[in-house]
């Protein structure tokens, strides 16, 4: 199976936010990820990188300035 | 192998992109790929949905206002 697991960096930390991820698409100001069971997440972030055969993504925090 | 197909909306149509993409991350205007075995792309796209069980990512171009 080929889902990721995707984590928010938070300053120097990359703190898991959601595993198992399938689907990801833009939403509104951010991102909508669902997972490999149906359940959905919202988040104000962008992805900052994403290595598919290390299953990771990592998002950053959309800032307002 | 988790690697995913990239592919460029165009109008009506998915025209393939990009073939084994590993990685993905921005890069100035859009996004920079790199495929498994190394060779980096660079589009003026955005990530419109990506299907990872699929191995699919869907781009389109940003348009120039």
């Amino acid at each position: 199976m080929c889902e990721a697991n995707a984590y928010l960096r938070d300053g120097e930390k990359d703190v898991l936010f959601m595993e198992s991820v399938d689907t990801i698409e833009p939403y509104e100001n951010g991102l909508k990820l669902v997972d490999i069971f149906g359940k959905q997440q919202f988040i104000k972030a962008r992805i900052k990188e994403m290595t598919l055969l290390n299953h990771r993504i990592l998002l950053e925090k959309i800032s307002n300035i």
